[in-house]
């Protein structure tokens, strides 16, 4: 008789929390945002925006239809409380992952990344990290404030030691964070192209997967708060996805879209591609 | 631990369909639209938005949080079909009408009007309508469509015959329109000056109330597919609410805002409020 | 078996040039524009959105269907040629004047009035202007220029001399400007309220009406260089329509709408109507 | 004295219709459109930018202005009533197609191909089709709707047949219409790299092109109803057409701008290019 | 030879700080912002945009170039620490108040009126407040917090007592702020209808002055977090200073312009020519 | 206490007068722009922009912070007078290069090159162009205007003569500009492939750069006045500046960015990295 479905969930998680492998969880938190916030929109942006997307995906050939997908809605976040905000969604994690579960946030602002990382570190103590940003996000401090989205690499950092992060896509830092991640992880200037080479090293290992949708250039990106051209054509960022498909993921986010500076709809529509092709890597069933 | 409500319903509408008075459907259709077409996002946007907005109407002194309101969601639309779609209306109107609830639509163009109009004057044949426009709707046909948003008014007249529907703010139409309305209904020009002298008229009667948005200025609300200057301000259509809100509704509709037409986000707000003003008022206890 | 007739002309506007009285031609410059460009879009972007308008006025009970009325198109102007841009835009008022119609221009800026005054003025000795906005356009010059949209009503006043402008809604100037006006012409601040009284002086005369659009408020016309808030409502300026329709009007301008600031198409909504009713003035058979 | 050419044709169609060689036609129709409607806004659109198009392409070195081009004006449509304005669109498709000229096509949504494609398949029936588009358009129907934007290459495969159509730069359909597309077309997922393997096939054929513009990337080309990242460059797409330009094309349409979603006005800018080049590749002669 | 002053200052303030009887600071803190955050931005493209204002004010009949007035750029604030930047801001305030100069803030969020009134109620223990907003503010705390914009008023309260706060224009908040108001200050709903009754208790005492530019209806000021349909015209506003224009000012704020909800441009101008208005009440001599 | 210096200047661009190498200065200009205007809007935006950006560029390994810059503000143009404009920028090139500095101009549009040029060519008989465009601006004269940005690059080669003026990126002008060039002029059709074989010419001769911002794809620019979509990717110009980055630059300048048009502002964020990139390669010690 009527439709109430279309603005709950991401198109295609229609399975219940119980029978779900891979749960989505919307992050609002912009609080550390410095120069244009309104990444706290996102979440539900992107669940009305996706029923213009298809669950067929011809770069994996693979279809959401196919998994059990559970979309719990956004963590019920406090306002102007960083810390509170971060062990709120640390909570969520710890429930999902407590369920063998999958989980996938959706920022949100980078520094969400932090709070899922810690908890899976705590399951799995190999957590290896494959990031992809316009920016290092590896500063000590940013404006004298240890947590912000200019830090999380950096604080991931502190908990997983070095030769664990894999940044791509990266073009933009201080002179101190290039030269810091020299001898810290690996950063791969501009591109992806060494990504044949450190697959290897990943092959087997638990990885999460962080994606700042600011690595992929503006032009086809300009919903975010820093716009960074010179990034990845959206077939660059699938073509890595295809390399990396199947390796060992534990759990992702996607993060820094500001539907506000997207009045087009494009940077929307793009994360929503990304997010199905991310849950499809996380549910594919891979023989390690 | 995760809040999934902000997205689901119109805010304060949290009872169960059971439990409700007043029930809330979304009606996404715009098939007719002669200018700019986009009504149909409008329903899902404005939940999204209503989250902006208090409960509480310093204007009726009413809270919604002291009724019992459902909002049940989109009406299921074919694409393209005009005569299905009008008639998938019609039966969520009826289901609503028969449990003995107050149905109140959220549109959508002007034609999903007709079928709750029709359901309704079915259990009420004293049926009259209060049109807030600005624009008459009474062509006899529209580029040979006589079913359309610019014809809605006239198949109503078809209905309920001469001197049931008043209309007010009108400015915009063919001069064969409003010709024929000096004979058929109550046309105020312009404004709703005439609301005083006709109140009596309408007491004690069954009052259907459809708002076409466009009633206010475009300077206020932009967000339409036709923009006439000259409209309402605010103010003023709150006034007219103030002197109408003891008559008898037993349904009502809010039509025509077109989400896409609003980067601002203000027209989404103003529906927003008019939802609210008008949802107390079909709440209100009278005793006629 | 098609349409090609909707871009070429504005709504109604369908007489063949022999047969018109009243000539619309575009004068698409803003060349001395200072602030925000972009005025030299207005005449075709009012020619597109004038499909959106209904040619019956219910504030003049005139309908454009009734007249003969003929669209030129645009006058062909040299660009970032100040000089031979006026004396082509005074040349068509002239070719329009001297076959005995009535000239009513499109800007384009406020300065393309100085030519039409020149030419009406030669035919009319006595001319008079009746001047509608937010600036006073007096200054003697500005940086230097003596022909510009900041000085055009004081090269008016060099050919008509006192008492001959009479200027109303203004809200903006310097105070040399304010000061000025008082010993030489008809300065009604903010709003319209002295037009009762100065109607007698007018009564008889060959009126010219300039309407720079910004004399209304920014809230309804946002599209134009210079927004000042505190200008009329459309209503108001309808109602000083009204009350000066009967004099005797010998040409008019409407001015200064800049289609890039206006994305909601609210602004060329505005303009479309309110040439509409200038149109009917002209075209009013008076017995004075 | 004065220009009235500006808004009437695409710049360098300044042909009569008997003169012409190639004649433009407008179909602004959008009524399938499911997600973001306002196509029908196109074809004016278009006319009024291409004044900022030069006449040269410097792709194909050639020039509008050494052929013989008429620009007709759009098709008179009826709203609202798909069947009447597919059969209006296919009598203007049979008046050019009998007058012995080719005719080209501006959207509107894609379901205006369908109509020309029959018209010129009764001259040609071997005619074959070039299809660029981001979507298969492949469903045998779409929410019940046989005639759809989403199934109108389906409907040409109805009257063609299998192994007449070739489709370049698609990434977006359901699993369905991808398995059945392998054993009845040839369809070139994401890009258009294997032109050069089915050019031999196609010469001397028949040739219908009709290009979406969607088949662009939303970074170019966000002006469209259904963004769908991991499109074509504008340079592979003139690389295309520099690989095609001698087949026998008859006739051809450029469907799916939606200029209400191209504020910067880069769509429009997109679109009047495209037209320039299908122009003249329809208009060149070639010695097959 | 060249021109480097366009964008250090608001126009007009081009004394020193030495000279300056009036000082305007910039609070760009947005911290605690619910919905749409971006007041931060505000105070430059004030500054931007104010060379599009006139310094006579034709409302006052004063000049800003007859008062020594400095713009001493944007109090520098940390990000995410809300308390330190409130005493950042207390410290700004101090030194001028302390100079025996008047301060005037631009924010920002309206949380920045706080340290402000803190600083100056302890010069003046008899401080009076004029307030102008949509919204009450005055929440004892909102989401946990006490800091917040929107418990602002009810801090300035827990400073000043009752019978000092003059609220003008509210039309937003829950029914407990609004029956809390009842007992402890002015609060007049709507409009400012009343101020010319509590004109006579303001007389000789030193009155801040708080213009939270929501006050303004959406129509004419849509640039702002929270739109609020039914606020005041410009020349309400206008007629509301023209009245209290001869109070002892101690000090002021503007606040919660939102430049990034403002594409037009207006909501700027608006908050230009209030600041401008603003600037000469708290320059103008008055014998009290 | 309080941070004045954000507006003041671009970042990084902190050095004395007296101290710097490299002097930038706005030339807002726009006075010829046929069909968008708007770029005198330009260099004020961009430096309230740059504070988005890294001193630091990981394409060029060099910091802003190493060099000695200042920005000294916009040159002061009288408007609507393109000859005395023109002089007055070759006033502030003329003091610049007399002290023995660098000049690097941002427009504006793309006639300021010529007053710069020549001021070098005085100075450097040697000058070689080094230009970055879509256009050719090679015409004879626009529209009968000598001066004009279609005519900017014409008027180099009046001075400087054959074989000095290398152009890269173009795709539209006129069949006449094309087949001009090829006697007097290198130019680079569609990208910078030839950049290889043409830099030993270049080598140890005084370069002047221009970069027209257009020569980058209206995906990524869609900021300026005559999109053409075909161009550069931005890491197409990052790897031409590699190339050319040890030549002997003498001076520069950045045009064409039109900010109104750049609602989201990635194409500032562009401009604002160009300036960075150039203002490193001006600075950079060449031993040549």
């Amino acid at each position: 008789m009527h439709n109430t479905s279309q603005t709950h969930t991401f198109i295609g998680f229609d399975a219940t929390y119980e029978q779900a492998e891979l749960v989505l969880a919307g992050a609002p938190f912009d609080g550390t945002t410095s120069f244009r916030p309104g990444t706290r929109f996102a979440p539900n942006q992107i669940r009305l925006d996706s029923y213009g997307l298809e669950t067929y995906s011809p770069y994996l050939d693979l279809d959401l239809e196919d998994y059990a997908l559970c979309d719990i809605g956004d963590v019920d976040l406090p306002f102007g409380n960083t810390s509170r905000a971060l062990s709120t969604i640390q909570d969520v994690a710890k429930g999902i992952i407590g369920a063998h579960k999958k989980p996938l946030f959706v920022g949100g602002e980078h520094l969400i990344s932090l709070p899922i990382i810690t908890e899976l570190y705590t399951k799995y103590p190999e957590l290896h990290i494959i990031h992809f940003d316009a920016h290092t996000d590896l500063r000590e401090d940013y404006l004298g404030e240890t947590l912000s989205h200019a830090t999380v690499l950096r604080r991931a950092w502190d908990l997983l030691g070095d030769g664990r992060i894999y940044q791509f896509g990266i073009r933009s830092g201080t002179r101190e964070e290039f030269n810091w991640a020299k001898s810290h992880l690996h950063l791969n200037l501009f591109d992806t192209h060494s990504l044949n080479t450190v697959l290897p090293k990943l092959q087997g290992k638990p990885v999460y997967l962080t994606v700042d949708l600011d690595v992929l250039d503006p032009s086809l990106f300009a919903g975010t708060g820093t716009p960074e051209p010179g990034g990845l054509t959206f077939k660059e960022l699938m073509k890595a996805f295809y390399l990396i498909q199947n390796l060992n993921f534990v759990g992702a986010d996607i993060v820094e879209l500001s539907p506000h500076y997207d009045p087009s709809g494009v940077s929307t529509a793009v994360a929503c591609k990304v997010i199905r092709e991310v849950s499809l890597m996380l549910c594919k069933k891979t023989s390690l």
